[in-house]
C-alpha cells in the first residue's frame, strides 16, 4: 500500500469541541414545534438510497398522506427538499413568467416575503394591504382582482407572523373566474387548522414540517394543481431555479423516478412517521384538539388580564399573538422563560415586533397539559417583570 | 369548550400505513453513504429554537470545522438548507448576473447541470469538453480563459459520474490572472480527498452532506472567498433567488443572527457531529484511509479481471467507476446485490449510463472490511451473470 504525502494542513480551525449535547426546550414559538417521538426515532434510521426500491415506494406513502392532509387530488404534490421557504418560493417560481402581474394580499410579514420573492421572479407586483392582525374581504379581493387582472393571486391562510387565519369562502372561485391561479401559504394551518385545499380551488400550496406536523424543520410540503400545471406546461423559457423546477422534478417523484437531485431520504422517514401519525389521529381529531387548547390559551391569557391581538373570529388556533403590556420588555420576560424554564415563547416579527408575543401550540404541542403549563407561568412570572419590580437575575 | 363543525373529510387518500420499517443496506454507490451512528443518534435530538442561544453557538461550531474541512478561512462558509444540488445553485445564483460570461468545463454529468443552471441565471455559457473520465489540462483552461474572457469558471474537482479527480495546481492562479472566479464541485472529495480551498485560490465552493461527512442527505455546504463576496456586493440587482441568496443569509449566519428560514436544525445537529469525528480523526488520517482503500478496491477489482475506466493518477478515492464487461447487464446485477445481499452499487449516469457500475467507499463506509466484503461479491456473484449462465433467482 502507498502511503501519500500531502502538502501540510492548516489546523487553526481544527477545534476540539465535545460530543453534542441540547438543552431540554418545550418549544411554544412560531415553530419548529417539539417533534412526536416516534419522528425523532425514525429520522435516525440508517439511510437507504434515493432510488432504492423501498425508497420510492416511501415516496408515494408521503405523497399521498400530504393529499389527505391538504384535502387534495393534486398529482404534483410532494415535500420540496428545503424549508418551507424553498416551498414557498418553488410555487412562485413555477407558476410566475417574466411580465406576469402577481397581486398579493399583505397583511403581516410572509406576504412581503411573497412579494419580494415574485419581484425576484421578475413579476410585475401589486399589493393591497391590511393592517396586520386584520383579514381580507372578499369584496377587497375582488375589486383588487378586477383593478390589476393578475394572473397569480398570492395568499396567506395562517399569518405566522400576526396569528390571522384568513376566511377562505368564495376566494378560489371568485379567482377562476378572472382567470387567475391561486396561491395559498398554508405554513402555520397543515395539519392544525381546516384546510380543503381543492374545495377551495387553490392551485398551488406550501407548508412546512416542524409546525402542525410534529416534525423537524427541514422539508417544505408542495403542491400544485392541473390548472398550474398547464401554465408550467406552457411556459416559453424554463423555470429560473433548477433545485425547484416542478418539471424536472416530476420526473422523479412521478412515474419515471429520474435522477434529479440525491433527496433527504432521513427527513422523509421523518415526514412519513409525522404524516401517518396525523392520518392515525384523524384531520378532525387534530383540528379539534388545536381548537380546544387554543380557545384553554385564549380564555386563561385574558383572565389574566392580558390582550390578544386578533379578534377571536379570526384567529388561528396553531398561532396565538398577545400584546405585551405597556411597561414590559417583552425580550426579557421570553428570554427569562427560555433560560430559566426552558420554555420558547416567540417575540413579534416586523411591525410587531416589541408589540407582541407569539405562542404556539403546534401539533404534538398541542395539549392541555402544555396549556396549563404556559398559563402557570405566565401567572407567576410575568409580575416579576411589571414596571418597578425586580426582574429575576 | 365549543366543538366546532367542520366540513365532511374526504378520507379517500387516509391510508392506514403501519409504523416505518426500513431494509438493512451498505450503501456503496455515489451517495448517499452510510451514516456514522453517533451522526444518526445527533439527528434524533428533540428540535431546539432557530433561534436559541445554543443554536445560534452551534452555527458558528459547524462553520469553524467546515473551514477546517475545507481548509478555507472564508467568513461565508455555511451549510445551505438543501441538498449538495443547491449549494451547487447558491454558488452560481451569487455569482452570475445576467449578461455575465460563465465558462464552465464539462467531462462529465454535473459539469452539464453546471452549465444548465448558469443559463437559467441568464449567463452567456461557454464551455470546454473532455471525454467522460479525462482531466483538463492547465493549457486547455488557459486557452479558454484567453477567448472567452469568463466572470466566472465552473469546474468539478471530483466528477461523481466518472470517478475522475481533476489536478488542481496553478488552476486558481490562471484564473485571477484573467479576473475570472474560480468555482469548484466538491460534493464527492470533502473529507475524503485533499482539498485545500484557500491555498488552490478556489472563490466558490460546494459540497454535500453524505458522502465524506458519513452525514444523511438534506445539507449543502458552501463556501465563498472576499473576491467572490465583493461581486455579490456590487450586484446590481437582487440575487433572483430568494432561498439562496448569500446577502440575506448572511445576515442569519453572520454576526446579527437575524431571521430568514427557519432553519433545520436536526440536520445540523447532524453534520455538526459528523464534523467533530472528521476534525478528531484528522483531515490527513482521513484522506490516508480514504486512499489506502480505494487502492485495495483497486488492485482487488483489477484481479478480478475487471477494468476501471479512469486512469489511475486521476482516480477518485471516494468513487470508482467499473467498465461492466461485454455480455454483462449491469442493471441486473445490482439489483441482485441489492436485494439477495442488501449491498447498493451504483449505476452509470448520463453518457456512462449501463456501461460502468460506481462503487463509493466514503466516510464512515471506507473499511477494509467493506472492501472484503465487495471482493468477495464480486468474485462470487458476477459470474452467475456471465453470458449463457442462469441468473440468480
Amino acid at each position: 500500500m502507498k502511503t501519500q504525502t500531502f502538502p501540510p494542513v492548516d489546523q487553526s480551525h481544527k477545534k476540539a469541541f465535545g460530543p453534542i449535547t441540547t438543552p431540554e426546550r418545550l418549544l411554544f414559538g412560531p415553530g419548529p414545534s417539539n417533534s412526536h417521538p416516534l419522528v425523532l426515532k425514525a429520522l435516525s434510521l440508517p439511510p437507504i438510497g434515493h432510488l432504492d426500491p423501498f425508497y420510492v415506494h416511501l415516496m408515494s406513502e408521503v405523497q399521498e398522506l400530504l393529499r389527505y392532509a391538504w384535502q387534495t387530488n393534486n398529482r404534483l404534490t410532494l415535500p420540496m427538499s428545503g424549508t418551507g421557504s424553498a416551498a414557498m418560493e418553488a410555487t412562485i417560481a413555477n407558476s410566475v413568467e417574466p411580465g406576469d402581474t402577481v397581486l398579493v394580499a399583505i397583511n403581516g410579514y410572509f406576504g412581503n416575503r411573497l412579494a419580494d420573492m415574485a419581484d425576484r421572479y421578475r413579476a410585475e407586483v401589486k399589493t393591497i394591504e391590511k393592517s396586520w392582525g386584520e383579514a381580507f374581504s372578499l369584496d377587497e379581493i375582488e375589486a383588487a382582482l378586477i383593478k390589476y387582472k393578475p394572473s397569480v393571486f398570492a395568499l396567506v391562510h395562517a399569518e405566522t407572523s400576526t396569528g390571522v387565519c384568513q376566511p377562505m369562502e368564495g376566494i378560489g372561485e371568485l379567482c377562476h373566474k378572472f382567470d387567475c391561479l391561486l396561491l395559498l401559504d398554508t405554513v402555520t394551518s397543515l395539519g392544525g387548522v381546516p384546510l380543503f385545499l381543492d374545495s377551495w380551488n387553490v392551485d398551488l400550496a406550501y407548508s412546512c414540517s416542524q409546525k402542525g406536523l410534529s416534525c423537524p424543520p427541514g422539508l417544505g410540503p408542495f403542491t400544485m394543481s392541473s390548472r398550474a400545471e398547464s401554465k408550467l406546461n406552457s411556459r416559453k423559457g424554463k423555470v429560473p431555479n433548477w433545485y425547484l423546477d416542478v418539471s424536472l422534478l416530476n420526473k422523479y417523484w412521478g412515474s419515471d423516478r429520474v435522477y434529479h437531485h440525491t433527496a433527504p431520504v432521513n427527513m422523509n422517514f421523518g415526514i412519513r412517521e409525522a404524516l401517518r401519525l396525523l392520518a392515525e389521529e384523524g384531520l378532525e381529531n387534530s383540528w379539534q384538539r388545536h381548537l380546544a387548547n387554543a380557545q384553554m390559551l385564549w380564555d386563561g391569557l385574558e383572565r389574566l388580564g392580558l390582550q390578544l391581538h386578533v379578534d377571536r373570529n379570526l384567529r388561528l388556533p396553531t398561532l396565538t399573538t398577545v400584546r405585551i403590556p405597556e411597561g414590559i420588555d417583552g425580550k426579557a420576560f421570553t428570554l427569562h422563560l427560555l433560560e430559566k424554564h426552558g420554555i420558547e415563547v416567540g417575540g413579534g416579527l416586523g411591525m410587531l415586533a416589541g408589540k407582541v408575543w407569539r405562542i404556539g401550540l403546534m401539533g404534538y404541542n398541542s395539549t392541555s397539559e402544555n396549556v396549563e403549563k404556559i398559563l402557570a407561568l405566565f401567572k407567576s412570572e410575568l409580575p416579576k417583570f411589571r414596571d418597578n419590580s425586580d426582574v429575576a437575575a
